[in-house]
């Protein structure tokens, strides 16, 4: 059969010949500006074309410090027309994090936009390796900043006038690396993962299956998740592989803005962290409203309580597939099916095909029997990792198994659930205490959104776990009423010590439950 | 990340893992028999055994000349695990063209049931690279044959007997061979198309996309259409990819069969040919009854009437999506989404990402215009045939495109119409007609089934079109009213010579309308 390189151009290009007037919408402050897969076709490839003017060969990195928007896009499939690789970089961490990454990544490029412009100079004071910055200028309101062109700072609107034409396709190795991300790090150092062409290319279709993503043609898709956030859950690919209309909010995430977004836009799908639709329905609840287009969420990136869940169907009338995913998986490991009356929240779904999943023992043995009983969660496939960026050893066992450091257990038919991370475990008078299973017995009481248990240093045991609630409205709860509930399903000794209610959880860069600061927080 | 080989073993070893009990489901004349993914996985690893202690070797082609069965299903994996390759056989074919096939394959294995032994004792006498029969002999009514175990004929339980374990799974390049089909070949040579690995993996994931099958784990699916036509439209590889139910019709295709299976299996997806549902329609008018799981029917294979369309999607309550593929495709081509209001029978779809397409002129140069103008259609792709098993010429042309031979164009959304093949237009006074025109208006007529147009040799202008038809009922439609409708859209000299009224169209062994046979029928 022919010869053919799974490139991630194919994605735009495809798009850009059968798709060609389905949109890419971006939102502004209180507007939206849009284009054509194919005109964001031409786009990107005149961005090559000045990518290459700025001494950008294959193998290069381009830092892209950008919220989610058509900018976005084009400088990720201007890089990878050329074989240079994107690296996301994500605008919430601070200047230091950001700096490291760089020096790790040895970015060539940093494109932002105005309000991070002020980042990007200092990266390129700190980091030898920033030759030049592209600020992003078109679509914005209000006037440019006076550095726009100085201290080699280029604006993209003079760089495409310069360069009319696109840049020649360069013919490329499936397995030429693509794209880096950092993840998260709620342990101290950031490790980059290297995404190649064909992994990427892979796990495009794979997510579109039906029992996956499903997206058709037919969809509007709503990436509230940042491209920095585990490769941007795939979706820049996804979206124009099948010619669905995609949909980018910026950095205007409010739950009124997103409402807003959902409807004028008639999103069919949106997917993000629970947080950001926790804020939706608490927008909606407030101000009134639907959203009819909408038909499916897809949550991830963090665990998810049954009363999120059922707020979210009920109040949208939405089918919620909550999934598992991790930044080393690019990200998809599993996903629960649009179609599965049967499952429970807590529960995320079963591998697709190009994802396998085993479960080991504390020995590293894989457990006789895989279902029904908690073991250690290691993976493998074609857009699984193998190796972190720039490191020596191998992030695989013997047999080619990435420990992905998460306990979980799978029942009868096959569904995936998270028990825990391994690391987060409290240890209690000489025995392990499961923060997770603590927060899904809490999350799914009536009244409480948001649930999280970490440790506290005692000096008779070790550590004792603290739960962190946030009611629906104060008061809702009571201690009584939460400790009666989980003396029915943990041990004793598992009950909390205390009992916290916050307004405001703090939230990880990437939207997640910080427990580093939480349990900071608490210790103040 | 991690190497992974896309090779076609780790279909079932996912179905066997995550989806162990869906059923493969067998017809015979009056019941069915039935398998779950583990049990066919451990079934067909003996197999491999079997086959590697009758000196199977990588590479070595294996034919199977067998309906469509769990031991098809068996076969085709004890190959893949092997390294071998299936060689689908068509039981229609003579032994002469059998024989051919057989010698030009360099077949070392004939795998075949009892109603084909005595075919597969003629190729073995004929073709010096066959060495062994394998009979399959279990769940089959009746003695078995006194030839089972002599001339070496194997019976299958035999040696699954003598091979309890399962073959160790060789590791494989991607682009190893897997499959070996042979294109229908109205014209005269019969010529090979050889799957690799590969090919057939990116082949199935293009197709469970939700604009093409939209397969998933809930779906019941009904192959009617052969293995041996066109890789058995992949969906050999699609239903364990996706943990779908497998029914598997044997050889009992009728009306009534088929309608019985639908039922009882509640299937909710059918493919094959238009004549095969025309037939189960007819049985339906005449015994009533519904067939209320079925929710998609895919056609592909041959041209299909808006009338047929409409009494399907009326009497059955289905949406039926039309398709085009080629044997040299993998086979798909472009497939109607399940979800498209605005389409024409007439209309075959758009290309999913891994598919591309461009209209050629008769210069050999790319339309201008792709959109609205008829051309010479070709494709690439990886899927997509390079070079025909054996021959040393490349199939495609310097730029790498597959002439498809067909002419098509594309309406301005993309969807894509079959107007003709190149080589069956008809030259009447030094000027072409294209047959499927006057086909696609005949046949969208109220009171006709089928309608196929071949020339007939005439003294004055060369040739001369005759149209053929079978009504609903006979006298359903006069020919004043037919030459009426035409000549309302065709040029007056295109008008038919003469109509011919059938009762039984003759078939290739695909189940396509012969115009071979047709013509010879005609002039007789």
């Amino acid at each position: 059969m022919q010869p053919c390189e799974l490139v991630l151009t194919r994605f735009i290009d495809h798009a850009a010949k059968w798709h060609p007037d389905r949109e890419i919408v971006t939102a502004t402050q209180d507007s939206t500006f849009r284009t054509g897969y194919a005109e964001l076709q031409v786009r990107a490839g005149r961005l090559s074309s000045a990518l290459t003017s700025l001494g950008v060969d294959h193998g290069d990195r381009v830092a892209t410090l950008l919220w989610n928007n058509q900018a976005h896009m084009e400088c990720l499939y201007a890089c990878l027309g050329l074989g240079a690789v994107y690296h996301t970089l994500n605008p919430r961490l601070t200047v230091d994090q950001m700096a490291r990454m760089v020096d790790l990544a040895d970015d060539r490029i940093i494109a932002v936009e105005q309000d991070q412009l002020d980042v990007a100079l200092a990266l390129r004071q700190r980091c030898a390796s920033v030759a030049h910055i592209i600020l992003f200028d078109e679509g914005r309101a209000g006037p440019l900043d006076e550095r726009a062109d100085h201290d080699g700072v280029r604006r993209h609107s003079a760089l495409l006038a310069a360069h009319p034409a696109p840049a020649p396709r360069r013919d490329l190795d499936e397995h030429s690396p693509a794209g880096l991300c950092f993840t998260s790090g709620t342990t101290s150092d950031p490790k980059g993962v290297m995404y190649t062409h064909r992994s990427n290319y892979l796990h495009t279709l794979t997510i579109l299956q039906p029992d996956i993503l499903g997206l058709s043609r037919r969809d509007c898709v709503l990436a509230v998740v940042p491209m920095f956030h585990a490769n941007g859950w795939g979706l820049p690919f996804a979206a124009p592989a099948v010619g669905a209309k995609l949909v980018l909010p910026g950095r205007w995430t409010s739950g009124a803005a997103l409402a807003r977004l959902i409807r004028e836009e008639a999103v069919t799908i949106a997917f993000g962290v629970p947080t950001v639709w926790l804020a939706l329905l608490d927008h909606l609840d407030d101000a009134g409203g639907d959203l009819p287009a909408l038909e499916r969420i897809v949550l991830g990136g963090a665990a998810v309580s049954q009363a999120l869940v059922d707020r979210l169907e009920r109040r949208l009338g939405v089918v919620v597939q909550t999934s598992w995913g991790m930044t080393e998986l690019s990200p998809l490991g599993t996903m629960t099916p649009p179609c599965d009356p049967d499952r429970a929240a807590t529960q995320v779904g079963r591998p697709s095909i190009g994802v396998d999943l085993c479960l080991f023992d504390e020995n590293g043995q894989p457990l006789a029997a895989q279902r029904g009983h908690e073991g250690r969660l290691k993976a493998k496939g074609p857009s699984v990792i193998d190796r972190y960026f720039g490191e020596d050893e191998p992030a695989v066992d013997g047999e080619g198994w990435f420990d992905t450091g998460d306990l979980a257990v799978l029942d009868d038919e096959g569904r995936l659930t998270i028990t825990g991370r391994a690391k987060d475990l409290i240890k209690s008078g000489g025995e392990w205490i499961n923060p997770v299973q603590i927060e899904q017995v809490v999350g799914t009481m009536a009244g409480i959104d948001l649930a999280a248990v970490v440790g506290k240093p005692d000096a008779t045991w070790g550590e004792r776990p603290v739960l962190v609630i946030k009611e629906c409205d104060a008061g809702a709860v009571t201690d009584a009423a939460i400790l009666q509930a989980l003396a029915q399903t943990v041990p004793k000794w598992w009950l909390p010590a205390d009992i916290v209610r916050l307004e405001q959880f703090p939230y990880a860069s990437t939207g997640k439950i910080d427990k580093h600061r939480l349990r900071a927080l608490l210790a103040a």
